[in-house]
This record gives structure tokens, C-alpha cells and sequence, in this order.
């Protein structure tokens, strides 16, 4: 069998357990995610050596990798836990969204509806594989799940649970598959599979979301990174800044809610500054400033610090890396973030509710903050309950996807017999 | 300049039109829609030769494409209505869907805000031009167009009508835009676009979408025809089920929610079919019938009757012709409605409410029916005021595409200088 033909009886499969997903009850879906966590605890020996195998291969790795590809007994309890909590969540298929009578006496509902088949396409943390399944099993979605080849005998092995723990209650077969064969070229037949695939979530870097973008036949959602920017205005409460600036960039440097940039007022850049270096100094922060703000900060002797190059307002840095600058105006800021991030996550500080409120109107990013820090853009934190991703996009679902992103709809109409005329 | 330059520069635009259409008022776009209509009826003159020209060149297309494609002064008279009918319309920009505090005081709105440009792609009828614009500037959206070439002349005037009446009205240079190059590779260079264009929406025929679907970056929401199904049970009342088919087949049988397909129940398809057949006869339907149908219409004398093809069975006939096959149950039906149907509209005809809710919740179409005309679909008879159309797509908009369908959403979070720990 060909790689393609391979992937295209995947995708076979999976659309046909879709049918049979989408019929379930919400008791069948939470006791088949029961069972699944269940049989995770079950297999933890198995999974963990397995682990243990990808891990011998991916010594050449970064140690970051390394530490997000490592599985133990708490991580996989986790996993574990992940899925029930999921089990506890309302389910949102079914819901009528809206309903309405018509004057023909019509009766119109927009009900909620699994999507189908949805190709996840990720890398690294191996966690990522079972709480992608248990959303997916929730919604009544089958899933195709590709992760990365450096953790290809750990996801071997958690799908091998999940499907054993989905089969003992009754989970059509095919509900929970995984792409084994770790060529880039199953990920291009996959995203031309439009006959059984309704969506694709690329997860991950670059060129792994460029490659799914340019073969996708169907909808794809990108989940990619953040260049997420706090603006502290003139009249912010520095204090108040501070603390949001060093939360969003020093809390965890390495996710997309991370602050990358951080423009201040003139008029109050240099008190602001005087606060925030020590603390920026304390957490080893490289910064990269305009020359407007390396003036002000070379005088209060900071190291390590660099003029910023035009590079640097675009760049992810994804590390304990800071670019500064010093803008005349609110209207200048928002030029800033509009021109040069992502439209993820970007932040005002200030007291005046007027400056603010221009700022949420005219940002165009998923999640605009007043006064709060970037960290917070998360399907926990939303109060979702959980996520499978933060979307990057702007049709279906943006900014954190949980549940109900994963669902469509349907519209059931109810008559007696109305004809049009 | 290259034709892919030219589009770019269109793109270009588009965005930066883009960007001053969202943060207009609802008062704003509505004085740029009444502008825009009133500029369509000071134009009528030139919009009318200008599709006399078009019409010259077109004698050679069959006269259905013909009688689409002509104008006269009601036609566009209704053009400028329709424009002045969605300025009336609710304003869905601005919304907030939810809104609810989290444990920690932060406070966040989901907010609908505009996509931002939306790239067109459609056949035939020029008043299609002036209905999508309408409905992109009501939601805030730049629109590029890109109509059939049979109909290039009446675009041109059409759009030049709309940006003259849009920039009386202060709306930004390059809300509305028109591809008038009519060389296939432009769709080519539109959908490849990702960097300007966040939606396109093709509408049209098969040739027409898939170079769409192969070409685009950016996500597409599709605008199929429908093959559409109507069961009729053993339970059904054979007068209403009579008046359903005939409406559904022949009110306007080039429509993708008109039937093609008629399934009913054995023990009740003599009857039904004695009752129908004359009445489908009136109205000259050619009939495609599996045996079991065959063997009674044939004792019936109907005529014009043929024995069904399997491909009968998967064809949108848009014409006045019908299949027409007898199965045992409604979970027969329901099995023939997924493999063959397009999950358009479906309809069960029954009196037996718990057999309906089986085809109801069983059939995964954008509209299932119980007891009316599948011609029902439709953004008017909804209730939407309008639409762009019928997404023949799960994701973001599926079945009648109206305002709200047009809008994404941002999330607007106001605290109080929380952090996360």
C-alpha cells in the first residue's frame, strides 16, 4: 500500500466512526473518555518505556525539547486526569443555539452538530495527544492525530490505550487514529483528503503550518505563535505596568501569550523604565531597545542591552528577550501593534477609560487587554474548561478553541406541510 | 505590471480599506449604502448599455444564462432596493455575544467585529455584484469581486456605480473592488493572496470552485448546488408529502434546494405514486425510476420514464427531472440520504413524530426537514433579512449566509492589573 493510499484508508475509516460518533449519547461519549483515561493508567508501564525509547533517539535535541518530550508517572497521570475532566464538561452537541417560528409557522433551530473528521497536526509534548482525543471524542469528532517524529513511540503507544479503553465502551472503530508513518509527505496527503476531512489544526513552528497551508484542500484553523505587545500609556499606573510587563514576559517566555515588545509614552518612559529595569534585570532579560529608550536605559546602566534592529519588532523571541520602544501617542501605539504583531494577545495599560476603550476598539487582535496581563489569553483561564489550542485565524474559531470551536451546526426545521410560493 | 502585481495591488487596497471600515459607525456605512443605491439608479443608464454589450456578445450561451444575465430598469431598480433593504437591516458589528467575569475580576466580551476582506468569486447574474457588496460594506468588510466574463461590462459599470456613491459618502478608496481581468489564472492569484484576502467565497459551478479549493491559502466557504432528498414515509399523509415534491421538483427546478431525488416508503409507493404522478405529469417531469418504482409507474403509464442509472442517483439534475426509489424503511431512506445526497436539505414527509426526530437528528445536512418544502432554504425565508448565499461548507457559516455569517469575533478583556500565577 502506498503512503497515500494508506492515509486515504485513514481517512476511510475515520469517517465512517464520525457517523456513528455523532449518534452517540453524551453518557456513551463520558464513559468511553472514562475508559480511555482507565486504560491510560492502565498502560502507564508501556507508555512510559516508550517514552523512554524517544527519548534515547533525541539526545541531539534542545534541552527544552527534551524536557517537553519527557513523560513520568505525574505527566501521565495527568493525561489521565485531562480526559476526566473532560468527561465532566457540559457537552455542547445538541444545544439549540437559536430557534425561531416563522410567520408561515415554520419552526427554525440551529442546532449544534460534531464537525466530522479533524486532522491534528502537532509536535513535541506527547500530553498533547490524548487531551486532542478527548475534545475530539467529547464533540462526537473522529480524530486523525500526526505529532512529531521525535515522539512517534510515545503517541504509538498513548493512542494504543486510547483506542483499547474507546473500544471496551463501545467506540466505533476508527474514532481515534494516528498517522505512524512520521514522513512530511503523509501531512500533504492528508490535507488534500477533503473527501473525509472537514478540518485541519495545525499546531506548531513555520514551516510545519506552511506546509499544511499550502496543500489543504479543506478549512484549516492555524494554531501559531504570538508577537503579543503591552502599551503603557501616559497615564498608566507604572506599578500596575510593571507587574503586567514582567508577568507577560518572564512567567513563561516560551508560549504564544508571552510579551514580546513593550512600548511606553515619552512623557512617562523614564519613570516607567526606572521601575521596570531592576525587576527586567533580576529575571536576566535581554533587551532591545529604539533609541529613544536605549538612551534612557544605557543611563540607568542596563545589561544586557542592544539597539534594536528593524528585525526585532517582528521577531517571536520566545525567550527571555524584550524589545522597547518609546511612542508620542496612544494612536502611535496602536500603528505599532497593528503594523508589527501578530493579532494575538496585545495589552493597554492606563487609567483613562477613554484611551483605553480606542485601544480595544481599534486593535484587531484576538484578545485585546486593558490592564491585564497577555498570559491570561488560555481556554483555562477563559473558563472553557479546557483547550485544544489558541487559534491564530479568524474564521470559525479565534483566540482560545475549546468544545464548542469544535462543533458546527445544523438548522432542523419542523412544519406541517408549508410549501414556498 | 504583471497580472499577480495587479492583484496584489488590489489586495493592498482592500486591506488598508479594511481597516478604516471597521472602526466606521452603523450610521456611517448605512449613509454609504444609501449613496451607493442612489448612485446605481443615477447610473442606470450606463449600467444598462453597458449589459447591452455584454448581451451582444453572449448570443451564443444558452438562453437560461442569457435571461440571468440581462438587465432592464426594474432589475435595477431592485438592485438599488436591495442595497437600501440591507442599509434597514441590524448592524451585527459591535455585538457583544457574551460577556461574563472570571474568579479573578477580569472581565471578557466576545465581541463581533468585521472578517476583513473578503474576495468574491460568482457567475452570471450582475445583481450579484451590488447584493455582495452591500452586505460587505453593512458588516465592515473590504470585498473584492470577481464576476463571470460574460458579464464583465454590467460589473464594471455596476462597481464603478458603487464606488462613486460609496466615496460621496466618505467610505475608504478600495472598500469595493472589482477583478475586471478576466483570465482564470486571476482566481489563481486572488486565492493565493492570504497575506490581504481572509475569506474567500466561490460561488458557482464545479469547474469554477475546485480551481478555488486547489488554489487557496486562506479559508473558503463554498457555494455548491444541493442534491436534495425528500423521503416519504409509510406514515406520511400522501396529499401533503404530493404537495411537497411538486413544489420542491418544480417551482424553480435550477435552484440547489430544489429535489432530485424522491424516496418512498413500500408500502405506501403505489398510492403515492397514483396521486403524484399525475400532477408530475402536468407538469412534464421526466421520472428516473429504480425497479420497484419502475414496475409502478409503468403501470400507471407515465411517461416520460426511464429506468435509473447509478449515477442518477448522484446527480443534480436542476432541471425537471426527478428520481424516484422505493425503500423499505426510514433507515433506508436515511442510508441512501448520506451516501448519495450532498447534506444540502433533506426532508421526511411523515405523521409519526419519532420517526421525523430519527431522520432529524440521523441526516447531517445543513437543513433537514420535517413536513415542508426543501425550497425553504434560503437566507429570506430564515428570516435573515438577505444573504450572500448557501454554504455548502461545515465550517464558520453552513446553509443560508447572511450579515452575522459575514463577521468574526475578538475577544475584549478589562481588568484591573491581574497577573497570572
Amino acid at each position: 500500500m502506498s503512503l497515500q493510499q494508506e492515509i486515504l484508508d485513514l481517512g476511510c475509516r475515520a469517517r465512517k466512526a464520525a457517523r456513528g460518533l455523532a449518534s452517540l449519547s453524551t453518557e456513551q461519549k463520558n464513559s468511553a473518555l472514562l475508559a480511555m483515561a482507565d486504560e491510560i493508567m492502565a498502560s502507564k508501564g508501556a507508555i512510559l518505556s516508550a517514552n523512554e525509547k524517544d527519548l534515547a533517539r533525541s539526545q541531539a535535541l534542545p534541552s527544552a525539547m527534551i524536557e517537553r518530550l519527557k513523560l513520568n508517572m505525574e505527566r501521565v497521570t495527568a493525561m489521565a486526569d485531562g480526559i476526566r475532566h473532560v468527561a465532566a464538561l457540559a457537552d455542547p452537541v445538541g444545544e439549540v443555539i437559536r430557534e425561531w417560528m416563522r410567520p408561515n409557522g415554520i419552526r427554525i433551530s440551529k442546532v449544534r452538530v460534531p464537525i466530522g473528521v479533524i486532522g491534528f497536526i502537532y509536535e513535541s509534548r506527547p500530553n498533547v495527544t490524548s487531551d486532542a482525543a478527548g475534545l475530539c471524542i467529547k464533540t462526537g469528532n473522529a480524530i486523525i492525530l500526526r505529532g512529531g517524529s521525535e515522539a512517534i513511540y510515545s503517541n504509538v503507544a498513548i493512542v494504543g490505550a486510547l483506542q483499547q479503553g474507546g473500544q471496551k465502551s463501545g467506540l466505533p472503530v476508527g474514532s481515534i487514529l494516528l498517522i505512524a508513518n512520521t514522513d512530511r509527505e503523509a501531512i500533504k496527503h492528508l490535507a488534500e483528503m477533503d473527501r473525509y476531512v472537514q478540518l485541519i489544526i495545525p499546531r506548531g513552528g513555520h514551516a510545519l503550518i506552511e506546509s499544511v497551508v499550502s496543500a489543504a484542500r479543506m478549512p484549516v484553523i492555524k494554531h501559531s505563535h504570538g508577537l503579543c505587545i503591552v502599551y503603557v500609556d501616559r497615564e498608566a499606573d507604572l506599578d500596575m505596568a510593571v507587574e503586567i510587563v514582567i508577568n507577560a514576559k518572564t512567567q513563561r517566555p516560551s508560549v504564544c501569550n508571552a510579551v514580546e515588545t513593550v512600548l511606553v509614552h515619552a512623557e512617562v518612559a523614564t519613570p516607567f523604565l526606572e521601575k521596570l529595569a531592576p525587576r527586567l534585570a533580576g529575571k536576566k532579560v535581554q533587551l532591545r531597545a529604539d533609541d529613544s529608550a536605549f538612551a534612557r536605559l544605557s543611563s540607568l546602566r542596563y545589561a544586557p542591552l542592544q539597539r534594536a534592529s528593524e528585525a526585532d519588532w517582528s521577531t517571536e523571541f520566545l525567550d527571555l528577550i524584550l524589545a522597547v520602544g518609546v511612542v508620542d501617542s496612544a494612536g502611535k501605539a496602536i500603528e505599532h501593534v497593528e503594523r508589527f504583531g501578530s493579532h494575538h494577545s496585545d495589552c493597554i495599560v492606563t487609567a483613562n477609560a477613554r484611551t483605553a476603550e480606542q485601544f480595544l476598539r481599534e486593535v484587531d487582535s484576538a484578545t485585546v487587554y486593558w490592564n491585564a496581563s497577555t498570559r491570561f489569553t488560555d481556554g483555562g483561564e477563559f473558563g472553557f474548561g479546557a483547550e485544544i489550542g489558541i487559534s491564530t485565524d479568524r474564521l470559525h474559531a479565534r483566540g482560545p478553541m475549546a468544545l464548542e470551536e469544535l462543533t458546527s451546526y445544523k438548522y432542523v426545521i419542523r412544519g406541517a406541510g408549508q410549501i414556498r410560493t
